[in-house]
């Protein structure tokens, strides 16, 4: 992704290990699921949480996303104060703290704001945020259909929540929120069209229904009924996505530049890159912490902090102390979360510096 | 560790995840650090990749700390900068962003720096940060005996790599930095007897001898000509310290506070905590992602970036969703790094929080 003379010039300004975002490719990347979504007939609403940045969610917004989607309110705080109208939190919000931010949230800014809720101590708060941000709340409903994560996992508990939400004053039910895994379209369906049944039972609708995931790119639509989608990974791409099928090295859009700082054995690297910089994540399974598109023989087996572990046994060329290693990550996801800033590359030529805004905003 | 009284207080003010850390135990574990270097003979230069902190740092001073470790240059400037006076970065700086760097800080600070290398492109970077700093750079060889990380990994490298060092205008050769593994002593001492004998055939001596780690607290000084040690994860321990036999779970300083938000199957739990708080890091191959020491039966199976998936199975005493819960981690140090700062208890009140200066500076 990084040319090399262009690593040499990033090191040089900004020392490595560094975060390298290459905005062109963010912008085909950009591009690629807003098409996929205006093919399917369905709003984007990105999710933040891959690059939890105001300046790419603008260009998100920019290109046609409808909104965004937030995982944290640290991170809806971050979009709202930037100016992103129409935010969605997929998550659930509980505690008198997220419920008093909530309500200020509401209270002071404008955007239009979504939340989620799979349980009713969730949407008890909710209507107390409500209450406190002086204006109604719109919440979507969790639910599961395959995924056993977050979400309700049949469509009875899907209604009575939606009819719990509607009865609370302040509130108003919205919609359905699923997360169907990869391939789950014909069990999403199932769930969908069961819970909008018994909703109508009630007199009540699903306005929106949301799905989301990057690896569901292809079935963006597929779930009949299906209103927006949440992709997050897409803008980057990493890894793990081009092991789902859906995404080429050409468009990963993020690297980490690191550095080459001991060759002490003769089969081994070790790159200034570790645990704090990759994270240990597995990629769901993958062999080895990142790819290096430059050294195919090389694997990155293992870390301690600050040290990538090069095995270099299979590597016909093996690079010296002080070379310039790109790494394609297992997980791009939480790799952005590492740092306060990515830097940021465009036709070939480093544009500087884009913050982070919303990292290790975990509350 | 965190009362279930305080537990509220904490989540009311600053919300969930939060990382907790006990000042009274913080405490404890420096003194006790303190009183095995000084049982041994050996001066004492804690680890602060650990705590990244320059007030937990002053505390280790305070309690006899000579001075401190960094792993990278960007802690180290942030501890020079807090006034902290003897500094180890033990780690190869390599490349002009970080000789640059070195430079400055070697000029702009009263501080003692000393740095490690195992390979001769590092020192002559040294050489250049030291000439630019205007004044003497101490180097000590970092010594592979066994760990197979960064380090030279015969003596007669680590003597050869000594009179380089020796040899550059501005740069003293000042020892050797060893880290061996948990009962690795008998490897360290002929590696370090030999390298000894090499040293003194060219009239050079190792001032400094520096070993490491917290699973080899109980061998402190055991290797003969040890001069200090760098322990970093023993001022909070962790789940993996525990597991390695130094550390009971009355001497781990840091908690995470998280909740249920969700418990949408009979025998499953979502904790506010996943791998962008708690990490992905196994700890050397731990079963599950932390320990729930107030719910023996539960088990963090696996992560989404904010989804802790706790599997209750085995539970006798399921959490309902909103029940704050308190997690050891596996690793604390990564764990440390994923936020801005710690909530400080002492004496069972919460008495605000500390700041983590020197997180995600991974350059």
């Amino acid at each position: 992704m990084i040319a090399p003379a262009l690593r040499d010039e990033i090191a040089r300004r900004y020392g490595t290990p560094a975060i390298v975002i290459d905005l062109d490719r963010v912008a085909r990347n950009i591009a690629r699921l807003q098409a996929a979504c205006d093919a399917a007939g369905v709003a984007n609403r990105p999710h933040i949480k891959t690059h939890k940045s105001p300046v790419l969610a603008r260009m998100q917004i920019e290109a046609g996303a409808r909104g965004v989607t937030c995982q944290k309110l640290g991170e809806a705080e971050v979009m709202a104060r930037a100016g992103i109208d129409d935010i969605l939190v997929s998550y659930n919000l509980i505690g008198s703290h997220a419920v008093g931010r909530l309500g200020h949230l509401l209270r002071e800014s404008p955007a239009r704001i979504t939340v989620a809720a799979d349980n009713p101590v969730t949407v008890a708060g909710l209507a107390e945020a409500a209450a406190a941000g002086g204006r109604r709340l719109d919440v979507v409903v969790e639910c599961d259909t395959g995924r056993k994560r977050a979400g309700v996992e049949t469509p009875g508990e899907a209604v009575a929540l939606a009819r719990d939400i509607a009865a609370r004053p302040g509130l108003a039910f919205a919609g359905l929120l699923l997360y169907p895994p990869a391939g789950g379209v014909a069990a999403a369906q199932a769930f969908l069209d069961a819970a909008q049944a018994g909703l109508a039972a009630h007199g009540l609708q699903a306005r929106i229904v949301s799905t989301g995931g990057t690896p569901n790119l292809p079935e963006i639509g597929q779930v009949r009924g299906t209103t927006e989608h949440r992709a997050g990974t897409v803008i980057f791409n990493d890894r793990m996505m081009m092991a789902a099928g859906v995404a080429a090295l050409e468009e990963c859009a993020l690297a980490v530049l690191t550095r080459v700082v001991s060759r002490a054995g003769e089969a081994r690297g070790i790159l200034d890159a570790g645990s704090k910089t990759l994270t240990s994540d597995t990629g769901g399974g993958l062999d080895g912490f990142g790819l290096l598109p430059d050294h195919p023989g090389a694997r990155i087996a293992g870390f301690a902090e600050e040290h990538g572990f090069l095995d270099l046994a299979a590597c016909a060329d093996r690079p010296p102390v002080g070379t310039l290693v790109e790494v394609v990550p297992n997980h791009v996801c939480v790799v952005v979360n590492m740092v306060d800033a990515f830097v940021a590359v465009r036709d070939g030529a480093v544009v500087g510096t884009i913050p982070i805004e919303a990292r290790g905003l975990i509350t």
